[in-house]
């Protein structure tokens, strides 16, 4: 059996590879690969060679959402068996240090992540040899393309659990893209009872009004404390939790202006690496101010979300393209065009 | 103009009375009281005298659970004007205290709480003067009849944060009456994913299922070693909390039996005063028992859950009496026949 | 009986007024003030004429790091009498609003705090009344001295609390002039294992070596990110909570880099209003950035950390005046010449 | 190299056997053994045949409460040197299951714990293999006397922990054997300012004393509630935690009636699996019964603790034995005669 996924070897320089693939130990499953999701993240490697302060060693494999089928099992598997569809949680944590003992894998400073340097591939192949206790079965009612989802649903739940949102919460979600559809989809199924979401995009807006948004606001060129005070106005209080999706200096500003007191800003979207911000206002008014790494053992809440109807990630995915297309995939996502949310490419 | 309320001199010996209103303090309102619905711990007192270990003095006023419009208020309440519909929060604690400075009024030793001693009234009467903070606005769509449910569902709202229910969660329910009820519908609208239901009364389950329960199971002859055995069947794992809602000591056992470790038991319902406990079985497993008392500042979070559709409790309420017929209301739960779950009277 | 006290007509014009003292409530003592510590809020108050974004109404009274001794005491008063020294928690949070009721009254929005507006005083005077609940009663081994260091020890309890500091903590504390010290004392005090002080200048840091520093570091020239390494290589790993107590942006970027992935930065010290951050480098790596305002209920802790002599407080005392020479006190905290930690002026 | 070790056949009976040492693998390292500390669990295993409900499978090694020398490091081993002294905390957990990855490790039930089913050694041997990672390097000024205890110490933590223990915690613990001893020292580290310790003997109340109790209490014949309300009365107040250290039924009772409203009690000591508890005064007060299970990834922090002077656990150690006299150490354990507190094996 071989295997095959596209390699990028530079920036925009995408080619389809072939290799062999390797052996399994004994806690691994083979996974036949099917839905793949393309993330913000993988168009930043894709066309600027680097994300945020990461810059890869090219070659390496593309893509980490995604779901498939396991095909073969190692001998001390025991949760998952041949045929089972399965999500994918695409990491690798060291399970030795003081990160991943207690409970915080994402901090791990020697975890790995997938996509990873080639000749490992990327979860967007034809197969994926995976360590099978990272591998998460979906049941009957779960689709592959919702297996797909599964990744960035689960960014979506570990922002709202840093931000502490419950039963009742008032929310300002900045950005309607799929990081703050996510994060509204996460914020609903936790009891948030306010839930108001910015974008620049009135076409964006409108989606995050038909998946639960409470309100909606679109901004335009408000100054950041404007736009905070709109945004009580519009909820009727000051929201305690901001989750910050834009990555935006203006956003992450409105943010910290517009959260109550005690309350909680949450980064999720991530921007220029240095902003200026009105650090003695959140600072006096005792706002958190907190970031988000991944997420740590949350697959088997998101495909329970979704099993049990808590959330319909469906109308997240708006495109989907053949393996051979992979590349119109990119490029469609690339280009960010009205209604494009969330481009699955099917290996299968 | 004058008070008019069911007073109880003893056990089942109530009559109505005919008392003046008092003038009121500067932060106060006078309700012209609405709806009113009827507690277990309202039947024990009736009925038995005493609610556990509290024999209170007599004669005393009856009831907690209410609603009612603002006909008066004090010169310094600024958030309620005349005709505003509130939900009644029947407490009063002494806010002084470590316990009410620390955000925990519910432990506090010096709280009072209506029904009080005669001549204050409970809440089941023609009029009630309240410290305004206590009383809450209800919104437009969301009725009186729901206005008088904040009380109890509060205690459903408390055991759940006490039981850290959160996205997610499994969740056993041991007991299908009103507690168990507004527990259910506490613990969906936080996310719980899988919640089961048990009852040894089959019409109750089918009211929980009704209501949004995943599973229900019958309760028979079980040991709890079995029933817990058969709660992990059914739900497919352990639930990692238990709300025990019947203070059966059978029950707390099944709890502590069922529970995953590093889970919770949360005592809701009030039995015996000394139960027989497994306790090596839950200290090894680090299962804790906590109990419940009453709620904190819950009802605006109480208030938005109906009125944002998260909840539905109108289910609850399967009967209603005139305010002079309330000697029938009483009749009525006391025989806790088949299909009643909460009686309200009518105070208007 | 009348009250003496400075007034603050403007900036830097104090003047020494009599005004009559007011009818004590029902729950209010008088106090005989005793020992008054000068903060750098004050400071700012008097010699600039505003303290960050707070600009005072003038006339107004002075300090608000107080103890004294009970001379009246209102009829509702049970836990003092006459003759009782006491520590003075100096506000007035309102009890009724969201905040109050959850345990976090230091960020009620209509608490006041003393010093306030004249004619009523602020700590510094003759005479004090206050509610009783916020007074409490120093045990037999704790000097009015220390009663008056309750106040900015509470300071460094509550960063403590926020940054979780806990058995076996690594800390960096930036800046040791009296908000550092107090962290100091608390972090220790709490169980921190490794606690390194920064400041710029070395006699500070023999004061903060004494009063329990595992290690000091004096600050030159150094960038943050170099700032940063240093921390590490002193402390043999990167401290998992940073207490920034100097308001300095360089300072807080440091804070920033030097924290272990998942910890916090705690703003004790404040600067200017709007600072550059390296906010992805906080973001990815899940540091949280946190604030501070004053304390909640923690002045019997802290005075039982002095009765029980887990904290020395003594050493923070290094200068105190009489009454009448009030400005000197004011005059020497401003050059805050080398050697000046807390100056006390005594009010008997 | 040949492996020497005390083998369990059954109750009471106990041999020396010779094994061969099995090969390391990349991660393991090979320890010589140096102290041991024979641990209430391992006289009952050896003179009860049982602990609790674990009957384990003879032959079986013994003993967990261990340090030694590394001898022997796998290939891929970092952190570790030939030479080292390290302590070992001798289980082993899956990595996989949902405990592990949530930080709860010890709750997960898939451990291995030492000593386990021979030819497995325990602790209590001429060598030991381990995963290197549960391997902690003791600093120059920590011995192996010491090394040897930090696996009960870390018991003493994780009770505190449970518990909440913190800076000006007001603390019950019940029973000043080894396990009281070590949750007393973790609490006066943790800031604990009020500590009572009772016991049946006054010898070790005079050991509790010394080692930082802040009072101490005999227990005679008072029923829990007298008892509770002595305590009450040293303390000054109802403290909030009671860390019952006996497993007596009495004593679980006396810690309800003793711990103040919202308070908790941990259950350390393990005594009959049922008990009769006044469940409905710790429901209604919100008194938290929680139990604990080892401990999590303290080791860090308890060899801080010593390293740094926090605690001094000398006082514990009271008797040693060499290797070939194990069985006088179990026999002196046994006795339990006034001033054993801890005995220890050389393995050297």
């Amino acid at each position: 059996m071989e295997n095959e996924y596209p390699t990028l070897h530079g920036i925009g320089n995408m080619k389809m590879e072939k290799h062999p693939i390797p052996a399994l130990g004994p806690h691994d499953v083979l996974l036949k690969m099917s839905k793949v999701g393309i993330c913000g993240s993988d168009l930043a490697l894709v066309y600027k060679g680097r994300q945020g302060d990461f810059v890869p060693p090219f070659p390496m494999g593309l893509c980490h959402e995604a779901s498939g089928v396991v095909v073969q099992c190692g001998p001390k598997v025991k949760h998952l068996e041949v045929g089972d569809k399965v999500a994918v949680e695409p990491g690798g944590p060291c399970r030795v240090c003081s990160f991943c003992k207690s409970g915080k894998y994402n901090n791990c400073p020697d975890a790995c992540f997938h996509a990873g340097p080639s000749p490992i591939p990327g979860c967007l192949a034809r197969y994926f040899k995976h360590t099978a206790d990272l591998c998460f079965k979906l049941p009957d009612n779960v689709s592959l393309e919702e297996g797909a989802i599964i990744e960035p649903l689960s960014v979506g739940i570990h922002a709202c659990r840093r931000a502490n949102v419950t039963l009742g919460s008032s929310v300002l979600i900045c950005g309607a893209g799929p990081v703050g559809l996510v994060c509204l989809l996460s914020a609903k199924a936790m009891g948030a009872t306010n839930i108001l979401v910015t974008d620049i995009r009135q076409n964006r807006l409108q989606t995050a009004k038909k998946m639960g948004a409470n309100d909606t606001l679109l901004v335009k060129t408000e100054t950041p404390e404007d736009l905070a005070k709109k945004v009580a106005e519009v909820i009727g209080c000051q929201p305690e939790i901001t989750l910050e999706c834009s990555g935006a200096e203006s956003s992450i500003r409105t943010g910290i202006f517009a959260t109550r007191s005690s309350g909680t800003v949450v980064l999720v979207g991530i921007g220029n690496p240095e902003v200026k911000l009105p650090i003695v206002n959140a600072a006096v008014r005792e706002v958190d101010i907190k970031g988000v790494y991944r997420y740590i053992d949350y697959y088997p809440i998101a495909i329970d979300m979704i099993a049990k109807g808590l959330v319909d990630v469906k109308p997240l995915i708006t495109h989907t393209f053949a393996f051979e297309d992979y590349k119109k995939a990119f490029e469609l996502c690339k280009t960010a065009e009205d209604g494009v949310i969330k481009c699955m490419i099917s290996c299968d």
